[in-house]
């Protein structure tokens, strides 16, 4: 993990404009890994006021494919092919978490998974979403 | 499918921060189908300016839970239990339109999917995502 | 569709040990189609005597695999790179059929979706499963 | 995990057909964890001589459906609601082993994860795929 490839993920993140109409921060990069987190806002909820899947779903593929992102060949930019979710249990919280990491990384695609934690007011976390897809270097 | 289902629905809808912070619009409810459509703007979009995979797939999903709650018994809610979608081609255009319906309505499960279609500025629309997806009644 | 595109499915099938020790049939072949059959046996159920899970996806993948093969370039071969698969009903009965069909062709990667229904002892079928994947060229 | 516990998932496991087929065994059991193996033969391969991802899936699957089944209630049975597969190798080996393990229990529904590996001629082993799904207890 090079600075040059930490620039490389920050400045893609920054151009996402979805990233920022949620707040999201990008936590923390290294080889294979990405950290994202963004507050759960009445603008990013569902009908009852918890993160919407739209939000989970979204921080949950982007930290997938920026630690895609950190093996890539430079130059390269990243594309979803496919990502499953499964939701389990309600974002009623603060924050979420969204872990992403390379579980194999390749030539021509990267199979990723994602871990996204919700952040309850007293500090704790629990595990809110699983995730795990497919991404290509473009 | 009655008006008191589509006023469920409507509700239900206009209480989802995330989908107003998109300006979704619920354009049709019918009895295991509905279609909503969000514009693709600066605050939707990733790093080229196309939507957002966040965003396809948060209509696509809200879509897809909306068409099994048309078929769900009165008082109950929808949640997503797990959703996969596959991106077939870039959300390149102004506007994004979302196909949802039951494929198989349960008494414990919904079965669902979801076509996600890209309006292009000369009015054309491609599909850009498929998804395939387990709804609850909560 | 040519004849030789034709033989060359039905060479390919004839290879897979799995397809013969479950009595599977290519029945029908055409551009981005193919329909696949096997009897449900004792030899291929689960603990109640339905078909398995693992002999639904099983032709569920060989179909949705062949029908991108008929689309792939001469001298290709298929592989798949992910498959969701939705059981939406038992596999009660006689026989399955999967028919799967390429939903997005590409240069790179290949969408597929796929039905499996089965097949009743009073000729009925009924949808036991639905399957949605990525084939890749190799 | 009980003695009787134990004993149920050897009983329904004895009682699918498919798995005697696949010569598959149930190596290991306990509170939401399974670890089954097959021999990859002529029988159970694709056109190359590997694993059939046919065969990967059935044993991935019902390795997660036997590790939810230790954490159901007595009485109950398993199915398989939905299963995402990855494969990110080839099978090619002597043998399977499928690692199925609960990753969320729940009253209504359990998420699974399951990884397959491939045993070599050398004794050594690698990952061949990656499953992610949920299971349901009937």
């Amino acid at each position: 993990m090079t600075g040059i490839t930490d620039a490389r993920i920050r400045d893609s993140f920054a151009r996402q404009g979805l990233m920022d109409s949620f707040g999201a921060r990008l936590e923390q990069v290294s080889s294979g890994r990405v950290l994202l987190s963004a507050p759960i806002t009445a603008a990013s909820s569902q009908q009852h006021g918890f993160a919407h899947a739209g939000l989970t779903f979204a921080l949950g593929d982007s930290a997938s494919g920026y630690a895609a992102l950190t093996q890539m060949a430079e130059g390269a930019e990243v594309m979803t092919v496919e990502m499953k979710i499964n939701l389990i249990a309600p974002g009623d919280g603060l924050r979420l978490w969204a872990h992403g990491e390379v579980v194999k990384p390749g030539r021509r695609l990267f199979v990723t998974r994602c871990t996204v934690e919700v952040e309850r007011p007293d500090g704790s976390r629990r595990d809110v979403a699983l995730l795990q897809g497919t991404m290509i270097p473009v």
